[in-house]
This record gives C-alpha cells, structure tokens and sequence, in this order.
C-alpha cells in the first residue's frame, strides 16, 4: 500500500536553478511520467577555470526517455534554454513547447549545432493550452524583458500548479501588452495548489521600474546628445532594443548594429515581429561615416565588459571601424552581474579617458531588472493564494527571502519549501514535504566540445597552474647505472621569466643531478615511479624556498 | 633661462593610485629633492594570475637616492604603506615619518620581511610639523576607518598644498574625536594654493554615514540576538572592531578573535591605547564551548569572502573549533570590494544554509565607507578654497567625477587637473600644467618572493593554462634516420579528464609519429626548431578540432 501510494505523489524535482542564478531546469513527475520545464546554461563560477557554461546534471533521466511527456520553455533566455543542444539527444529528443519567439531562439541556437538531431518544436501561446500525461498546462503571459514570456497554470493530479516564469509586473510596459492582472486573477480563483515563483531579485524592497520610466530616462539622454550614442546592452534584451531603435528614429538617428547576437536577435525578433520598425533605419556600421556625428547610434553588445563583445573592441581601439572619440556619448543600459563589477568599472575608465561621456544605470535609471521586486512577489502570491510555496530562480538567500515574503502574506510555514537541486519534493493535495532521497545534481561542466568531461580534478590542475605554472624536468638516465646522461632539459612555462632566471635554471638541473644519482644510482632495478615522486617533492620545495611559488613539477624520465 | 626656470617649478609625480583603486604613492619634486607621500600595494586585477599584489614602478626613482627627502605615511592601511618592504631598500633606505598607529604597523608588517634592512622610522602627530629641504609639512587630523590619520599641510617654495589623505567628515565618531572643523578652517585661510583630495567615494552623493549610527545598528543586532554573534570584518578597521568589542562587553559576551592579522592588529591597537578594553573581555577560541552562546562573540576576517581567512574556513567546516550552527548570528561588517560580489554572496549562501542569520550592511548599514562622499568633498574644497586642484586616489571615473565637484564649487576649469600615474604636473604659484613627458608607471607585480619578474609573457602563459591546460609530447627519435622510436609519451594536466580520453590520445600519439616521420625523415641534418613548430602546430589544431579547446602544447624531441 506505502509503495504505491509513493507513487501516486506529484515528484517534483528541480535539477538546477534552485540555490543559484540561471542554469533552470524543473521536473515535474507523477507515476514515472515526467514533465520537463526549462532547459538552461549558467556561466561559469570563478574557480571553474576554462570552462564556457555549466548545466544540469541529468542522470536521474537516464533510462528514462520513454517517460519524458515533453519539454516546456518558458522564455529566450540563455538560462531556460541554452542546455537544450547538449541535452536533447541525450533524453531521446523529445517534443519541446514554447512560444513562437522562443522557439525561433531556440531553433536559431540550434543551428550553431550540427550534429544534433532536428528538434521537434511545437508552439504554443497565451491563452493556449496542451495535455501532456497527465498534466494539462495552460500558458498565460507574464512581463519580462523578453516578450513572449509564457507562466504556466498546470492541472496535475494532485491540484493545480502555478509557475510564474521569470517575470515582473508591468502596468506600463513598452511594446508588451500590460500585465494581465485579471488573468491572474481568474487563475488564483481557480485554487493553487502550489505556487513556485521568481526570487531573482526577492531581497530588493519595492517595485521595479515600469519600462515606460526607463523609456522617458533614455529619452532624456536622446534629447540632450549632440554626437554619437553607443548604446550597449544584452542580446537578449529585446525591449531594450526596441526602445533604443525607436528613440533612434524619433531624433532621427540610424542605427548600426555592433555584435553578432544582437544582430541575429534582431533579424528574428524583427522578422516575427516583436521588433517594429522600417528597415531603412539600420545601417552597416561601415555608413557610419557617412553620416554626422548627430544623426547616428551603435547599437552593441559589451555592456558586462565581455572580452569579445563589441563596445570591450571599440573601446579597446580593437574595432576595425569604430572607435571610441571624444564626444560620443555611452550608454550602459544592464546592471552588474555580480562578478563583473570590477571589469565595468575599468570598461568605463577606458571609456571616459577617451572623452566620451557615459550613463549607466547607477547614474540614472535607464535600466530595469526583469524580476520582480518583493512588493510584486507578495502581490503574487496574495493573487494565487497557493496552499504551498516554492520559492525557484535564485541564489539561496534569494529563496529564503522569498520564503519569507511568502509567510508574511499568511501561507504557514510548514507549506513553505525552500529547496534546492537535487531534492525531491513529494506534493498531495494535503501535504507538501521533502525527501530523504536526492538525485544527482552535480555541475556538468561544458568546455568546446566536452560536455561533463571537466571534472574536479582537471579544475584543480588548471588552478595551480593558473596561479603558478609548471614545470617540466626532462632528465636521462642510463638504464644500468642510474646514474644522469648529459644535463637535465627544463621546460618552464607561467612560472618565472625565464630569461631573468637562468641562475636559478642552473641550480635547479643540478639538483636534478643530484637527486637522481643519489635515489636511481643505489636502486636496483630503478623503481621509476619513487624516482619520479622524489624529484617533484624535492624539486618542489626547492623552487618554493626560492622563489615562494608552487608551479607543478612534471619530471620525465628517459631510459637511455 | 628656461631651464633654470623649469627647474624650480614643483613638480607632482603620482606613481600610484591616480586612475585605480590602491598602490597610492606621490612625489613631491623640486629643485631636483623628492618628497615621498605613501607607498602601497594593490590587489591584482582578474588577469593578473597567481599575483599576490602589485606595487608602484620606481624606476624614476633609481639613482636619485640621494635626493629622496623622506617617506611620508598618512595611515595604517595597506593601500598605502604596503609597498614598503619591497621598495624601501631600493630607494636606499629613506626615513619614514608616520603617526603612533601607522608607524606601529608598518613595523609590524617589516617583521614578516627579515631581509630588509632595518626601517628608520621617525614618530609624528596631529599639530606637529617636520621640515624636509624645501618642504615644510604640518600634520592634521583626518577621520577615516582606522584611527591615527594625518592629512598634510605641505609649505612649498611654489606655495601652500593640502593632501587630505584618505578621509571622511564624522561629526559623531566613536571613539576618535570629532572632524576638527576649525583646524582645517585656519588651514583653509592661511591660503591653498593646491588642494589634493581623496576622490574614492566621489560617485556616491550624499554625505557619509557617521560611526555612532553605525554604532546603534550594531547594537540593534547584539540586543536581539540570544545565540552566538560572529562578526565579520577587515583586519584594518580598528574602529569597526573596537565598536564590536565595546558591545560585547555591554551584552556580557566574551569575544574569541580569530585571524592572523585580525589578532596582530587588536594587539597593537590595544597597547598603543587605540584600543580600549580590559583584557578579560578576551578569550581563546578554544574556550568559546566554556560559555554559554548568548555569552560569545567571534570576530574574525573572512567578509569578502577570502579564500584562506576566518569566516571562510568556519563555513567551510575547515575551522578545527567554530563550525556554523543554527542560532549563530553573523554580521558581514564591510562593503564588498568590486569584484568580489558573487564570493561573497556564495559564502552569504553557504552560511545561510548552515541554519545561522546574517546581517550584512546591504540590509541594515552596519558598515560605513571610510571616505567622504560628494557633500563632504565639496565642503572640502570649500573650506581649503585651493587655487588648483587635483582630485587623487580613485578609478579614472572617481576622478573625474571628483573633478566636476571641484568646478561646481568655482574652482576654474583650467585650474582643475585630472592626472594619472606616471605624469609630470607642473605647478608654479600661477600655473598649474602637465608636462608632456611621463616617467615610467607600470604595474610591477609581487608574486611570491619575486617582485617585478613576472612580465606580461609569464601572466599569458598562466592564462592559456588556466584555460585549457598543457599538453606535453616526449618523442624519441632516431638522430640519424629522424624515424620516432618507440611510442610516444603524453603528459597533459588541466586539458582533459585522461581517463576518459584514452582514445584521444592513442590518436594523437600516431598522429605525432605521422608528423615526425614525414618531416624529420625527409631533413637532412634534421631542423629540430622546424620539427618542434610542426608537432606544436599540427598537434595544436587537431586538438582543437577534436575538442574545441587549446592547450598549450609543448613538444620535446629527444635524439637517440
């Protein structure tokens, strides 16, 4: 009886996302059959050395592809999509549902990948619904920085489910249509079960920012330039892209489109139509000097201080056509992710030496996060009434403040679940709880072509070396007398430089020297593996008493 | 004539601090003599691996020892004294003029360095002046974070300067006196010709907070809480420490200090009386289990989240005695540095899930900057009514910034200069100027005992290794058939995960000795430098074909 009753529970089990900002994923499970929510990539920590983004670890599906009813994407975004061409093929390809934005994203992502199978997309849209299982998901619009954000309301077996997406309330949005708080309504009277919402930005008192304020700021800085506006932001921030095309053309400047994510967003946001405007506004960034100063604004990615991204290029007079002179105005229209501070920072100094002037969202509120702020969290929650609570997307002090929120809005604390990845979260329609049981949860690293391969130990190699460099000794020994032939090679790399440091080299090979005929000359047979740990542990502590440093010593050893 | 006439204009030479953060250090020439303000160290920036700081370039310095009047510290922090023990004795030794607290820890810092000589430290004070060749300087008072700093009223042959030194306005200190408005008024009217300010906080508006309201925070926090309180603050912010010391002995709680320099600096604050507090207040960690928790505080460093410090190894279950549990309070007592925003918010993360609270000073402010804010600056200006003007120690943006207050107080623009490091400012009682020639300023980096080794070359081959690792190729080959001989032998480290890419480097092995015994078996005599690039070229990108990543590749050919 215990067994099957096990069963019937609503599992759901978040593999990322939860304790940490981006890299979402959610399954919800109900007698094996598994429903998938989102499918994102995290950028790497600072310890992960090397490594272009993380992902969900998926272990737990393995075997299990004939289950998965189909995956929902909730919005755009690189963290609720950008796992997809990793993971796909490896849960048998199943459907994937998004909206119509969404999913030319994901398509246009996809074909950055060859070898993957052809995905089969199914779209869908406010107001629509689909039956997967034994789930029935109706998607209703939510505000974001994106458009085409979809919330889902899932009937499940045990009650009805709200996951709200990334979102924001926005009475006045630019371009979207306003929130829809009688839709939401109409939902919350449908009785929640179980409400799982927003925490990014659930520390941060009050309301955000309504698009149309950030519209008018932005305006403000159009009005009162003369010269260029270089205005950098995310790809990904279509509004904001749309509010600085259209500002463009009321003050009659052409827009060059700098970065090649920008521009391919663009063409498919533009071409579906969340972008509204006449083509005859672009211009190649090679006209730009075709027109004055007055009459022109480079639209550009950069705006993290990314190496690659072109306003870093432009201000690093890397840019083949663009540089950087005084008169130009910059606009930063993105927050800090944490981390990057300090590389903005020096991104604005090098701006500023040049004589152009800079807003940024510090200054002057030209940018607005697409998370909603804790009046708006508790609004939610106060709409949806929900009996339980998940607070997902976000760090863990994120989650726990959302938690708060949520019990100060009355839901009683022991139907507040601040999970984490890994945890399964077993829901009836009386009682939510967590397991003892966890799944794997681990970061699969991503590096080029290797998915999962980077594992501890090849972090912890590029971390010493990373701070120290390395080391190779290559020395040859006469296989009958153990005794050195000729002088030790030494291949250094990150560690000294080099030509400063040939009194130190000399010192060092004859250490070598010694070490070797002192432990091989008096072995017989020479035991390779004792002589080779007794050069790195002696050559090591060498170098360090000389010079404070660790490199990793690698000894060769070549019998001649 | 005009020789002559250059010679006797004082020049200004920052080699430090002007356009970053840290490394502050000025010099004061005229007539050939050098006055010396500060000497610090910075912490490396996001590509300087494995770097423990970076100093000031004194290269323009070299042979002019004789010349160098004195070295000036203004206080105790290391941004500005830092430097010492890695160029004093470069500089021949000069006299360093401190105050009590300043001198105290620049000694103690000495102590860690045993191959320096011996420091001639000269004690000064608050109202106390010395005379160094044409240079007359009186001290002054300036609050900061730490106690015991002194601003600089500097008589020069080209008129009267002020350098404020780090500073804030506190009108309500807790336990150093109160801003001495009326001092800095006289030195105001005896007529500034050059007015050098602290421009750290000169983005921020508004005035900054003063220490007694950080004090009643603080004690909003020990009056609620029952269990154990572990404060979290930088080792230098005596005031900080002695505000949380001071508390505890209200509340009845013993405090365990943990942390090298934390406890290094209680000490000498303590005998030098800046510190006030009866010894039984103290204990050793070890007796913290003695006592009751609502009875204990634990003040240690670790609030930016410092790999080695304190409350990093107390989260981390590396701490041998604390470990976090639930009931502990933690304050997190400082501002994150920029860059070290998402360590700190994984260490918040980490804490948080361990069952403790956290204050931290984005939620309550129980952390004041050390330096003044906008209201503060111009009220600086105001009182000292400088002719010129340069605004020092802060991010080019700072300065700038910093700059605009200035004008906005009526001081000319032609009189306003925003330098960097290593340029020449001319001052004559008429003129303010800058030079055309700069003298060398580069980032001279301390990694371990080597200062100034690590060159650009050195910090690129950490970074490709940190990236993708290393991959080393030992071939044997036959010096007169240039045949391989044998297999060859792969060591990697950081690349990939070996285990799993046996079949990789079975490739790659028969790939080298394809390469090899088509390009060596064909040369006579055989072009090793030739050999080495093809087996690195070659070998280079069918490793970025296989896996995207580029290691550094590094071939070692053996003739046998």
């Amino acid at each position: 009886m215990k067994k099957s009753k096990t069963k019937s529970d609503l599992r759901i089990i978040p593999l990322g996302g939860l304790g940490e900002v981006g890299r979402n994923m959610m399954l919800l499970e109900h007698k094996r059959k598994i429903l998938i929510i989102d499918m994102g990539l995290a950028f790497p920590e600072e310890d992960m050395l090397g490594v272009d983004y993380f992902i969900p670890d998926t272990s737990y599906l393995e075997k299990k592809e004939k289950d998965i009813l189909g995956v929902i994407i909730t919005h755009g975004h690189y963290d609720h999509l950008g796992a997809i061409p990793y993971l796909i093929k490896k849960l048998g390809n199943p459907r994937i549902f998004a909206s119509e934005l969404t999913q030319a994203i994901i398509l246009r992502r996809q074909g950055e990948f060859p070898d993957v199978p052809k995905l089969k997309t199914t779209q869908v849209k406010n107001g629509s619904s689909i039956s997967l299982g034994p789930f029935k998901i109706e998607f209703f619009r939510q505000n974001h920085n994106i458009p085409d954000n979809l919330g889902l309301f899932i009937k499940s077996p045990v009650g009805n489910i709200v996951h709200t997406s990334d979102f924001k309330f926005d009475s006045h949005p630019v371009y979207d249509p306003p929130t829809d708080f009688n839709k939401l309504r109409t939902i919350g009277q449908k009785g929640v079960l179980l409400l799982m919402s927003d925490s990014t930005r659930a520390e941060k008192k009050g309301h955000s920012l309504s698009e149309k304020q950030i519209m008018g700021n932005l305006e403000e800085v159009f009005k009162k330039t003369s010269g260029r506006i270089i205005a950098a932001t995310f790809s990904s921030l279509i509004n904001r892209i749309h509010q600085i095309i259209t500002l463009s053309k009321k003050y009659q400047r052409k827009v060059a489109i700098e970065g090649y994510s920008m521009k391919t967003n663009v063409k498919i946001a533009r071409r579906l139509g969340y972008l509204k405007f006449t083509k005859g506004i672009l211009i190649e960034t090679k006209k730009v000097k075709d027109y004055p100063d007055s009459k022109i604004t480079i639209l550009c990615t950069g705006s993290q201080g990314e190496e690659e991204a072109a306003l870093v290029r432009i201000t690093n007079k890397d840019h083949k056509i663009i540089k950087i002179k005084k008169g130009d105005t910059v606009i930063l229209s993105s927050s800090a992710i944490p981390g990057n501070e300090k590389v903005i920072q020096n991104l604005k100094d090098n701006i500023l030496r040049q004589g152009a002037k800079i807003f940024h969202y510090q200054m002057m509120d030209i940018h607005a996060g697409g998370h909603a702020k804790q009046e708006e969290l508790k609004q939610m929650i106060k709409i949806m009434r929900p009996r339980f609570f998940i607070p997902i997307h976000g760090q863990y002090s994120m989650l726990l403040e959302h938690a708060r929120l949520a019990k100060s809005t009355g839901v009683p604390e022991k139907n507040v679940i601040v999970a984490e990845n890994g945890q399964i979260i077993k829901v009836t329609p009386n009682k939510i709880s967590v397991s003892g049981k966890e799944v794997p949860s681990s970061y699969v690293m991503v590096d080029g072509l290797g998915v999962g391969d980077v594992r501890e130990i090849v972090l912890r190699d590029r971390k010493i070396l990373s701070k120290d460099g390395m080391f190779v000794i290559i020395v040859a020994i006469n296989h009958q007398t153990g005794k050195v032939k000729g002088s030790p090679d030494i291949m250094s790399r990150g560690f000294v430089y080099l030509r400063e440091s040939k009194g130190l080299l000399a010192q060092t090979r004859k250490k070598v020297v010694e070490i070797v005929n002192k432990t091989a000359g008096a072995q017989r047979p020479i035991n390779m593996v004792h002589l080779r740990n007794s050069i790195r542990n002696k050559i090591g502590k060498f170098l360090f008493t000389k010079t404070q440093r660790r490199p990793m010593v690698l000894p060769v050893i070549i019998k001649v």
